[in-house]
């Protein structure tokens, strides 16, 4: 019925793509979202996926059944190995060279993990992006305590029993915090060689604060919190070195076997595709429009577009991906439209950050208040249950926090790979 | 404190291998339960796991948490290599060749799929035993709609939107119903090229009727409940040959994407080096006292074992294994109390079997009563999820039920895995 009518294609079905798709409901444009994986992630859960918390499906959603209702929009799942855009095209991951054309294209592919030049780090400490990430990072810490019951050898079992986290934005400090909790809660009496409370938890920040992106104050709270909860914090300390073995800082090596990333981000080899220069960390430099510098009919929103606004860049988070896809998906119509109005300027409306620091306590701002504690906690609580998709996942995940809050177990303490892995790697 | 007491191994932390550690507890022996994964499963649901009705942690629980209170206990992550029972010890999978001495072993290791020698059909058509399983089994299905979707060729079209199930037991009956209502209801309005209801679903069954191990109204009563939900039920219909592209049967080809095995199980490889004749389908024979015949001190309890009682062996299920884990065990304690009593013999006490075929749709033998529709439903429903291990698992199950009844969605529609695969094989 559409045949006739211009096509937006969108790539990537997070926070940015999601919105941008629903922004463009009953419009005249057919639209096509692509993306490599079949599901929504909700990403500020994923660290709990990764400590055992909550179940891979809690926090995904398939994006053809979020869209269902939305009849102009095609969902594909395929994974684009390229764009042209000189004959507006992309390419897909089809062994016969498939492509798809664009009118207009909104770019929504996210960043990954970077590791500053080093990529032999990427092996020994992998970072959290998606399911697979969360189910790896899982299957690590869960294996890590199970060969310390087996082995006899004292150093190695200190060895295993000490975490490394690597980087101290939102994302290290919910991973130091929850597998503290590990430790000294989730696995009491479970062993019978050592005691899991013996296990050490290091979170390393190469900056003066955690938190960079918050007032100072919540900065130095979050690291009280973590204390707290026996997290060895360092800061002003990079890391210089990762082997198989630990992690060597400034005047020290952490012998550890799980080191876990969370300190950089960039990219993916996509964006080179596209034949413009790119901004720091390979992401797409945009214009007050959010189109990409030099190409009228290509949007970048969320994470990996590159957006300065009142002097500072906006931050990797889901409601700058939200309220760009939203924007970028009305330009695109007004772009199409041969009679129509001019584009708008994009600006981020800060609706506010938080993060939590395991059980009971967070940070968080909101508007100009700042708060810490219970208070925080709840606050996080409630949005990030809120802002869930799906009722379902809503419920189940709530379900799932008052009886980890009620018992500390973990319900999703599950190895989903036989133990070859238990020997020695 | 008990390192002089006799050492019982368990191996297999599954209905089985739990009961017998269960009937140890606070007896003066150490107990190690080793197992190669970290959980035990409730397999009577991983079906439904397969086919994205629930969450793969769900319906698993740390073996260790579930054996944290008993203190004489040891869980041991670890793959056994190897029975040398001439020298009381087993192989695990170290580097190193390390040995666990028993003085008296329980195996509960389980069976897997069997191909009838046709071990090349494996890649085709996947089993379901383990989590991974259910977790291949879903990417497939799930796949092969969005391949559906990509193609224009309406041939391939077709053979993606056809599922066949090979074998008619509980297994095989269960999936195919769920796969019925996956095209049926859940992926309604989810597709733009074609319509999901146009799938078809094949379940083949080699004997003269579907569920074999129950009374003969109820096997007539599935049929005709599956081919009410759409499903084209064939009996005596052995597959003949399984390929990438579909099933060979008696007069005909079946061109079908997704095939699954339902159809024969056997005793896995560790079961060959205890160097005692195996009995049919590579499992263990055994005494009335469930010792392996020409092993003393070699008990083998649930699927493994070889048990004729009345005449017949004993079916697959999990009372078998947990009635026959605790009697091993008690048997176990008699043996190696020098001045203890004789042996018992095992009697398998039936407490009924039951097969759910879609959503409210059941058949069930309870003692005398033959059980058929929404009342075996129901009985279905309430005795699986009592016997759920844990509190949680419970909870969470019985919210994703009520949701799906409602809705008619599938929670875990989630495909774990990039969409490398989308590309045709």
């Amino acid at each position: 019925m559409l045949n006739g009518s211009p096509h937006v294609v969108i790539v990537g079905g997070g926070f940015g793509g999601l919105e941008a798709a629903k922004a463009l409901r009953g419009e005249a444009v057919r639209v096509t979202l692509v993306d490599q994986r079949n599901h929504h992630l909700f990403q500020p859960l994923l660290y709990q996926v990764a400590t055992a918390g909550l179940a891979a499906t809690d926090i995904a959603s398939p994006i053809r059944n979020i869209l269902a209702h939305q009849e102009n929009c095609t969902v594909l799942l395929a994974r684009v190995t390229g764009v042209d855009t000189a004959r507006n095209v992309l390419r897909l991951d089809d062994g016969e060279g498939q492509e798809l054309a664009y009118d207009a294209l909104i770019l929504a592919v996210g960043v990954t993990h970077a590791y500053f030049g080093h990529d032999a780090w990427a092996e020994q400490a992998p970072g959290l992006k998606s399911l697979e990430d969360a189910l790896d990072i899982r299957r690590r810490v869960l294996l890590a305590y199970e060969r310390a019951e087996r082995t006899e050898d004292l150093e190695e079992r200190r060895a295993l029993l000490t975490f490394v986290v690597i980087g101290g934005g939102p994302t290290g400090v919910e991973l130091a915090g929850a597998l503290s909790e590990i430790a000294t809660r989730t696995m009491m009496r479970n062993f019978r060689h050592f005691d899991p409370s013996e296990a050490k938890v290091h979170l390393l920040e190469g900056g003066p604060r955690l938190l960079p992106g918050f007032p100072e104050s919540l900065s130095a709270q979050a690291k009280e919190d973590l204390e707290g909860l026996g997290v060895l914090v360092s800061l002003d300390t990079p890391a210089k070195d990762i082997d198989a073995n630990g992690v060597l800082v400034a005047d020290q090596r952490i012998e550890a076997r799980t080191v876990l990333w969370a300190a950089g981000v960039g990219g993916p080899p996509l964006v080179r595709t596209l034949g413009v220069p790119l901004a720091r960390g390979n992401r797409l430099p945009v214009e007050g429009t959010l189109q990409v510098v030099g190409l009228k009919n290509v949007f970048a929103v969320g994470d990996i577009a590159s957006f300065e606004q009142d002097g500072a860049l906006l931050p990797g988070v889901a409601q700058v991906a939200m309220q760009g896809g939203k924007l970028a998906a009305k330009n695109a119509l007004r772009l199409l439209d041969p009679s129509g109005p001019e584009l708008k300027r994009f600006r981020y409306r800060d609706l506010g950050s938080m993060a939590t620091i395991g059980r009971s306590r967070a940070v968080a701002v909101l508007g100009r208040m700042n708060l810490t504690g219970v208070l925080a906690w709840f606050a996080w609580l409630f949005v990030h249950l809120m802002a869930l998709v799906g009722f379902r996942n809503r419920l189940t995940v709530l379900l799932e926090w008052s009886w980890a809050y009620l018992t500390y177990e973990r319900g999703a303490r599950v190895i989903l790979e036989p133990a070859r892995a238990i020997s020695k790697d």
